[in-house]
């Protein structure tokens, strides 16, 4: 058997069609059938190498739900027919501190599903089984994908961030990254503005449960909210006028950012020194952290929105990302 | 009676003796007849309006250490003959949120000593009660002023930042400030690496409590430790290799300036974001802290290092000051 998977063959470049041999299942490998996986802008990213780490044939998607097929030797925790998540990460070391303290997602030797093998745009994958998390039955299949990136991604920063209920919370850009944190936080019994270019996009956040917009204007929020915010979680990836944002903090409130400018940041310190507020960035979740968002996600009924796919016009996809006019999540199913 | 006291007539100048008429008490204050008083940076960045709120005549002067020699008709905490501290802060609105919470520090009204008054460097001086520190008999009076702001703040930075005990803790600076987190940190059962320019202030720092140091050339830490940092509290007011300093952390770990520089920052946020750390400032401290620091101070023997000279030697405190010579913080007593 050889799985059937979508690759770029070369940097930047359109997937094509590609398969590859399966390698025999190591003691604590699954083999997954892939049944949906979502479309990330770090799949982009990764096509055309804009971390310097991709190498090719590369077949992007990690964003996967799969069904296990067949259990390498050393697997107990999973069994075959079970559904389960795939995310950002495919294995780390296990056996240093930031592992055994349930921060997988920061180890030094993190492995990632689409740069140390390959990817969910195809029918099958292989992974390493302790990075395959179970998905609670209220969570669709379609639904599940974008949790697994794009939802842990936003949770994890919102509690590295110091989210608890009754704050005041902020959430930077609604897209497939925000318009998941607007749903996080809200169900989680806090009151959300959104700060965004698009009055529409601020409709649907409203019904999202977002209570209150800030609409931006060439990068700058148009007015500053009369409260301060507790937090605020930035999840674009552009240049922002740290300053006006880092004023907008309570004393203690902290900037968390989730989507990463790649140019440096550059602000003046006394907006955080006359408050004692914090930045701070924060990179997917660990393994606890990922079972805890899927159970938050379950029981407060956050869903992804999004639009749907069949594999083969995955191109379609990526050019609807690259075009930023996604609402709000890509998933590729098979049929 | 007149309050007899050293004052820059104008913007840069060297202090001339001057006087005032002390206005009668209000409710809240008290009248202290001034024993010590510190020699803080700030002074001179007051005295040189580097912070555009500077009104002269502009009496410096906030490390105070004074007796009460009377008190407004209000005053129910304090009483004659009592001996207290006061620091960079002279009142605030004691009505907001940051005030009902303790940080007064915070406060959107504060008023500082020498900004919204006149100052330390003097035979008297007029305070708002609720901002004076009853001082701990163990700590003498010479030694209590800089504990008032260059010990509250690195106390107050260091907590901020997360300071508990059997942490790495990395201090950048030794001086004024960081002679003093040296003694906090070590004395509250952490291990201590300095980053210093300077040899003979490594060895210094060690008879502090001080277990490691880094030397620093060109601005630049010679090595990185084998083992990362729970959090680095930086003392100096210059700009810094941040990536450098953010890379020295653990996941989770915080930088915490009390340093500030006044240009602005500029770092690459991934630092940040592959172990999820933390960058944060923070001002002097609210009054509870203040009491616990000073509580902290009395039962651990941390004390300054002092260089003592009369008040009529004041001008040649700040020379001394401006030099970087003194070690490692000067302290003015009347006679």
């Amino acid at each position: 058997m050889k799985i059937k998977a979508w690759a770029a063959l070369e940097r930047g470049k359109p997937l094509t069609e590609w398969s590859y041999d399966p390698p025999s299942l190591a003691p604590h490998e699954v083999l997954l059938r892939v049944e949906a996986c979502g479309l990330c802008h770090s799949d982009i990213h990764m096509i055309d190498n804009d971390w310097g780490q991709s190498r090719y044939p590369l077949v992007p998607g990690h964003e996967v739900v799969g069904t296990v097929l067949a259990v390498g030797s050393g697997v107990s925790e999973l069994s075959v027919g079970l559904r389960v998540g795939v995310g950002w990460q495919r294995s780390s070391c296990l056996a240093c501190d930031d592992c055994l303290r349930g921060n997988e997602n920061c180890c030094d030797r993190i492995q990632s599903v689409i740069g140390d093998g390959y990817g969910g745009f195809a029918d099958h994958i292989v992974m390493d089984s302790r990075f395959c998390f179970p998905l609670p039955d209220q969570i669709p299949t379609e639904h599940a994908g974008p949790l697994m990136c794009g939802g842990i991604t936003v949770y994890s920063g919102l509690r590295a961030a110091g989210l608890s209920s009754g704050q005041r919370v902020g959430i930077i850009g609604v897209g497939g990254l925000g318009h998941l944190a607007v749903q996080f936080a809200s169900r989680l019994g806090n009151q959300v503005t959104v700060f965004t270019t698009s009055e529409n996009k601020a409709e649907e956040a409203a019904k999202l449960g977002a209570h209150d917009t800030v609409l931006v204007r060439n990068g700058k929020p148009a007015k500053t909210p009369s409260r301060s915010f507790n937090l605020i979680l930035s999840t674009v990836p552009a240049a922002l006028p740290l300053e006006s944002y880092l004023n907008m903090l309570c004393t203690d409130g902290a900037l968390c950012m989730v989507g990463v400018p790649n140019e440096p940041l550059t602000f003046s310190l006394f907006p955080l020194l006359v408050k004692r507020r914090r930045l701070l960035a924060s990179p997917i979740g660990g393994r606890a952290q990922m079972r805890e968002m899927l159970d938050v996600a379950a029981r407060f009924g956050v869903r992804p929105i999004i639009e749907k796919f069949r594999l083969t016009e995955i191109n379609t996809a990526i050019a609807k990302v690259r075009n930023n006019t996604i609402r709000y999540r890509a998933v590729l199913v098979p049929h």
